[in-house]
């Protein structure tokens, strides 16, 4: 029986530590082909790069037996040119990450990881967002590679519904001291923008994005609860993003 | 009665055609702050800037009598900005556009006109993104500023349910041509990818990125079907992503 093609990307760079420590785990399952960027593009969302020519080089970074592509676009560069121009085959399973910070609840619209996995999804392979509560570049990823495992095995088995991916957010701890795995929805939660404002020697203002986030959503189904309570936080995601309770109400508008 | 505070922002740039109409519709409706791009920003989806500094200055385009700031970042920047750092209260409407291009079906997760009024919705401001089906530089907006007119004033009476935004996209057509306006659901549609390739004179490759819309949605109460049928079409976004159809599947499986 051959083996499952796996598809890899992040948005933290080829050479992070949690992709690394993601293709380690794969590539005991499958046939690996990586394609990330070759420079960090946290928060870069969904982007596209419209504007400039993108460059895709293969590179070794380790024994392998997994092939590598560096490239120079956004985390979705990178899963559409990994999918139309470097891969012979569609793949299997498309993995992203492990990022390096949590991509929970309102995180995931802002996220270059989820958004590769969202990317996989619209072209209809089964993609899954691994993030590890925690922003450390020397991250420890063990316990994430357990639950790596244990997920991907479970979606080249079972297949996920059509136009939909898993977000799937690990806590810092040990995999001992974790609860267990919650299929949860998106907490109601934001981030509360506070600005750092500099002024430079010419008077000309700057500001850095900065903020606190805040979670408004008290209930126990949510992603935000699962992780404050060591469960491994699973929320299926859709790429539709229609608001089906409006339509009622604004179709009794009269335009 | 003090006028409505109107917030505007766009992916085109400030500069671009189709903001300067944008304005001059919504400023004979309310007070207005235009916080946009100082450079075209199309497909930046919800890309934030976590690595620069942004800077925000204070431009004149015409004699106003909006006050307008262009900022280096990203679309969604701009409204994080605005809504933080520029604005001294909370708008009563987010608009973004008027865009060069279609931003209806996926295009909504690509979309920098689209991700700005997300963004708006997620700071609880009633947003509208508006886009028109023509990419010209010098595209007519005549038919478009009709329907703005049309749909802020609705929405500055009305409201929008919390948690989501207006995407509302517009026939390239004269009014009078227009069919009427439909509410409508995001169809289920694609971009199918086809790179450009170069090599330089050093054998170097390059990739463009291409590809052909593909619509795979022939119900007739999508996005799609109502621009084809030279409606303006009206979609309701969310920007809780979760999959809520998924969740009992996913809660079968035995992790």
């Amino acid at each position: 029986m051959s083996k499952p093609l796996i598809f890899v990307t992040n948005d933290d760079g080829i050479t992070a530590k949690g992709i690394r420590e993601l293709i380690e785990v794969v590539r005991n399952i499958g046939d690996v082909v990586v394609v990330a960027p070759d420079s960090p593009q946290s928060g870069m969302s969904h982007a596209i790069s419209l504007y400039s020519d993108l460059s895709c080089d293969q590179i070794i970074i380790d024994d392998g037996p997994q092939i590598e592509y560096a490239c120079t676009g956004t985390p979705v560069d990178c899963v559409k040119l990994g999918l139309n121009a470097i891969l012979k085959r569609k793949p299997d399973l498309c993995v992203s990450g492990i990022n390096h910070g949590s991509n929970s609840s309102i995180n995931v619209i802002y996220s270059g990881t989820m958004s590769a996995a969202v990317e996989g999804a619209i072209a209809g392979i089964p993609s899954i967002g691994f993030s590890l509560l925690d922003y450390s570049n020397e991250a420890d990823f063990r316990t994430s590679k357990i639950v790596v495992e244990k997920i991907v095995n479970k979606v080249l088995k079972e297949g996920l519904q059509k136009g939909t991916c898993l977000n799937v957010n690990i806590p810092k701890c040990s995999y001992s001291d974790i609860n267990g795995y919650k299929i949860c929805r998106q907490a109601n939660a934001r981030w509360i923008e506070d600005f750092d404002v500099r002024n430079d020697s010419k008077g000309k203002t700057y500001y850095c994005l900065s903020g606190n986030f805040q979670n408004f959503d008290n209930r126990k189904d949510t992603d935000e609860w699962a992780l404050s309570n060591r469960y491994v936080s699973i929320v299926p995601v859709q790429f539709d993003v229609t608001s089906f309770d409006s339509l009622t109400k604004l179709k009794s508008w009269n335009l």
